[in-house]
């Protein structure tokens, strides 16, 4: 698929760029658009048809409130998005609701806010993904019978993917996302007119069905709570909208804006397809059974129950089987390409923390593809976990998901709230004031909304699976302070003392380790002589009393200016009989200081580094445990290392994933030959 | 065991020594015998019964013959011993038969018998573990239905425990050997007393069954092929014997006489033991089946064929089971040392391979136990491989073991002749030569003796599983001389030219590596200044624009005498802007090096580890693949690196596998604080 979106992507936009100065290009709306709401626009695949589970739950009567459900659920849709409008317009650095919460509540907060949102990240993908199975499941049977291998199957995919280094691209997303919104909206159009302008009676294949209650008459509080259940459910449709907020900085100027329509455009498709998709569940009947087999009576042997999404384009498009395909497979896709923007936004929400030093520092710089692999691989390996524990069923997992995107809604608008009193505190124009005290209104609105949400969902799902998010949450935000307390204690343990003055080494003793006269030593030599020490020595341990004898015999020979000392080594050891002399010639003294130069050849091949270097590799390891001991590598490259070393420079550095996001630009690095610019800053 | 052991010694030899300068305690022989002979006296557990099995073929009446293939055995490991007896007073320097070979007949064909004993010792394993299981197995049902598990399980253990590095210990040897040997005569001569002095008629447990022939009334040549099956079986008696001329240096002086007298006496008791169960096996009238279901007729339901060991003990012990539980027991004990004797003699031969460089240099300097481990890991890994597809079966392993032995017995035979020419050319005393001759002819009778078993092992054995030892034997021999071809080819590509001149470097530019300013970089800063380059700056890459602002200003707030370089770095990497920096300061004069100082914090934890250095890490290994570039590593060490490294520095070094045969004393080595003596040799 890469491939082929990278072959897409050369006709589109031409060969990559290959300077270095232009490190941006920037998404215009039409594709941004796709590339942030494929993951908010995806959950409405799933958000309509949890509804009427939980509602199913009291038979098909509760149906009745489905539609006033979701106008409630478009209603907080429409707080948060006009919210995150402001936000987006506020904040344009790509912080996101971390930011903003660490900005205007405290780095504690902030920190809140990211845990919350890395344990969203693992969720997106599990239920994304697992809905994707059920849906490709009602068209094809056996991904069906199959759903939690597959899931599996697909969220490694995505990782492998991801680790090779996929680039997003622009069109990779637009044509599946535009495909879905055009199929969705076909859909409800086309089942709308069928209805009310040729009077057709659609009609779900599970509309005959009787649903048997699993729990009878409901009493008065019962039932509310069960509504409740159903709303924060609904609510599902709601997640990804936070995801815009970190991808301002690719947008095109003025971004703020640019990122607010978006979000806009996002929004209203979003609430359309919601509501529609609800509506025609309503006017075709459709069941959905949170347990089919006990629940549906009159149901034919062995009937599988299908998505919502596949059952209303069976309705929909009865008799035209193609378009029904279509709806199922773009669903899907955009399922899955919610979950790959997972994978995405992780990495990026990893290197702005690990900028705040909460997550290792390679994280931030990029490149270190150790670094993000690792973070891919953590962040897949607890999806599967999760799929695999419940079974890839999209109702289990979501009462594990909502709560952490409703944790970081609400410190995200609380925050924007304080944001507008210290902005209204130093502004004096009327016209300005005016416009804050709006956008500090409409937060506040949101904050409202989203709190009153947070508050039901924890209610109705925290016995459900929402404390396992927060328990997820509680320990990653303890490591990360951890990881922060570490760096601050390493930070004040490096900085200078009042006055301290570092003073130059007063003596510094170098010893050259050999273990044979070659070009490596010989070069070592020369060049620890040219870094005029005042003490230079050669240094030997003799492992074979044979092969010492002819090194010595050979160094007299050679009236080498420089002495050669022999460190005996009983049990031919030669990292301690070395460290031990290095102690002892080190002395005492603060301000000597000893520097060993050991020769190394340089291999290319996997397998000439096993036989070389080892022993230099775990003396060195240890030598600069010892203070006041400096290392100096003298490389000899030899000829294989020639040419892995070429190899390495002709490899295009390989694309990080999350790079559209922060708004690197497709195929743009500086390639190894060219000269990266550099400022000169000179202090006399 | 090994704390036992420990425990034993101090009792009584007292606390190991703490001087370095006796590097050796050597084995008085009564201690020698037990740790060297183990493994050859462990093999007449097995021989006899193997003459048995295969004789069973051609049913009962074939087993008349197996006292006369005992004796020709017998008769073989006579040669075997009186041969190694020259060869040990010849060679002292416990290389053994590949010093032997290598020395008369050419590096060749020693890594010809380099390669056997590898594969030896893998089969030594595997066969002393499968025989133990059976052997336990016949006192211990459970054993016997789970013997595969078992030997694997017993195999990981060993393993295991010479990972941990348990030090082999005289009396951890002595005690069961001694044990075993007492048992085995004890019984015999018990077994003959009641035989002939009480007149009893001893009847093993399967005296009673009729033997079905596999093979009936098989014709003279068949016949005769069986016979010499059976005598290559029985010849599995003769392993082992070639590990004791590896341990020469062990013994106290003279340390060749010592060895002989020890091999005599090892030999003596293992032809005692070894014609002692023969002819128990006779008088007793035990059936040994190669298949017992098919074959056993007259046997009870659910008949468990028993060991020889054991049927015989039960015989001779009969109503007193302890006598059978101990010889059962001490069996079993014996064949597990003598599968551990191999993981003490592989890594020696190893070492002595490496110092040839036939196999990975640091496997000859100790210390290294990752090389030591991995080792291990291939000995016991091929080891597991080997008893799960031959089930764990002593019979099937055979075919395979015995080939690799008598090839190296062969060379080294041969060997020998010609070291005895080489001698006798210059030799003139007449009694001299007269000796030189006898040892000469003693060799060649061991030559033409062993020489001959190999013919008949070869053409019974080849298609029963010899191929195999072969093939292996061929692929090993290969790796090595692959090995060897390297680093001659390093060796070369690093031999000076004639008249090269190693000239001073004729210009060093230094970087320092900047990221902020701490203790490490002003210490980097004093260190770089004090080795007096010819061009000095700081090098700073900018990941972060904020950050990096910071830095500049308050670099030239501090007014420092270096200037400092913003390195861009638009992709905000670290690796490849340094490197295209270094790479275009370095220029294309050959006498122009770069050094690059990198401060580095060194911590002592492992997730310190993770936090830190990461970066530093990466660039240095792709800074070495650049010719004339140095790279000094400036470390500061953190309070954690503190407890680290003295931790490290208390830590006794572990002792090696293999070191009570290459003479190094128990618990004796220089301990961390004690310094190694040197000597001073000094070319003016």
């Amino acid at each position: 698929m890469s491939k082929f979106a990278t072959a897409t992507k050369r006709l589109l936009l031409g060969r990559p760029f290959r300077s270095d100065r232009l490190t941006h290009t920037l998404l215009p709306k039409r594709v941004a658009l796709p590339v942030f709401a494929s993951d908010p626009m995806s959950s409405v695949a799933y958000a309509p048809e949890e509804i009427l589970l939980v509602l199913s739950v009291a038979g098909a009567s509760a149906y009745v409130y489905s539609p006033w459900i979701g106008l409630v659920v478009a209603l907080v849709m429409i707080a948060v998005v006009a919210s995150y409008r402001q936000n987006v317009r506020a904040y344009t650095s790509g912080g996101g609701d971390y930011e903003v919460a660490s900005v205007n509540h405290g780095p504690g907060w902030g920190l809140v806010v990211g845990s919350a949102l890395l344990v969203d990240y693992v969720l997106t993908v599990a239920v994304s993904i697992s809905a994707a199975a059920a849906n490709i499941g009602s068209a094809i049977p056996f991904v069906a019978t199959h759903k939690v291998q597959f899931a599996v199957l697909a969220i490694l995919l995505l990782a492998a993917m991801n680790l090779r280094g996929v680039r997003e691209s622009g069109t990779a997303f637009a044509i599946p996302t535009y495909a879905f919104v055009a199929g969705i909206l076909g859909m409800i159009v086309w089942g709308a007119f069928r209805t009310y302008g040729l009077g057709d009676d659609l009609r779900a294949e599970s509309a005959g069905f009787e649903l048997a209650a699993e729990e009878h008459h409901l009493a008065g509080l019962a039932f509310a709570f069960l509504i409740l259940r159903a709303f924060s459910s609904g609510s599902a449709a709601l997640t990804g909208v936070e995801a815009i907020a970190n991808g301002v900085p690719a947008f095109r100027k003025p971004k703020g804006r640019n990122a607010a329509t978006t979000l806009l455009l996002m929004g209203m498709l979003a609430i359309t397809m919601f509501l529609g998709l609800i509506f025609l569940a309503d006017t075709t009947g459709a069941i959905m059974a949170e347990d089919p087999e006990r629940q549906l009576i009159g149901a034919p042997e062995g009937y599988e129950q299908k998505t919502l999404v596949a059952q209303l384009a069976g309705a929909v498009f009865a008799g035209f089987p193609p378009a029904t395909w279509y709806v199922i497979f773009f669903t899907g896709l955009i399922l899955v390409l919610a979950a790959n923007t997972a994978f995405n936004g992780f990495p990026v929400l990893g290197s702005i923390l690990a900028q705040d030093r909460f997550l290792p520092r390679q994280l931030h710089t990029r490149g270190d593809r150790l670094a993000f692999s690792n973070g891919i691989l953590f962040l897949s390996g607890l999806a599967v976990l999760l799929v695999i524990v419940f079974e890839a069923e999209v109702t289990k997992l979501i009462q594990l998901y909502i709560v952490g995107v409703f944790v970081s809604f609400v410190l995200s608008q609380s925050a924007m709230i304080r944001h507008w009193n210290r902005k209204l505190a130093d502004e004096t124009d009327a016209a300005q004031r005016r416009r804050m005290r709006r956008s500090q209104a409409i937060n506040t609105f949101g904050l409202v909304m989203t709190a009153s949400v947070l508050v039901v969902v924890l209610v109705t799902k925290f016995l459900a699976g929402a404390w396992i998010s927060i328990v997820a949450m509680a320990g990653i935000y303890a490591v990360m302070r951890g990881i922060r307390k570490h760096y601050d204690r390493v930070a004040d343990e490096l900085k200078e003392e009042e006055g301290e003055q570092v003073t130059l080494p007063a003596r510094n003793h170098a010893i050259v380790l050999i273990s044979q006269l070659h070009r490596p030593t010989l070069r070592a030599l020369a060049y620890a002589k040219a870094t005029r020490p005042d003490v230079l020595e050669a240094v030997t341990v003799n492992v074979d009393d044979l092969e010492t004898r002819k090194l010595v015999d050979e160094w007299n020979r050679r009236k080498f200016s420089v002495p050669l000392k022999v460190v005996e080594s009983p049990y031919r050891e030669i990292t301690r009989p070395v460290l031990d002399y290095v102690k002892r010639v080190r002395g005492d003294n603060p301000r000597n200081v000893v520097t060993v130069f050991i020769p190394e050849y340089v291999v290319g091949r996997w397998w000439e580094q096993v036989l070389h270097n080892q022993s230099a590799l775990r003396l060195k390891t240890r030598l600069l445990f010892q203070s006041r001991v400096m290392v100096t590598s003298v490389p000899w490259q030899l000829e294989s290392s020639k040419r892995a070393s070429t190899r390495a420079d002709r490899a295009q550095p390989r694309s990080v994933v999350g790079d559209v996001r922060r708004g690197f630009a497709d195929g743009q690095h500086p390639d190894g030959g060219r000269p990266a610019r550099d400022r000169q800053e000179t202090g006399r």
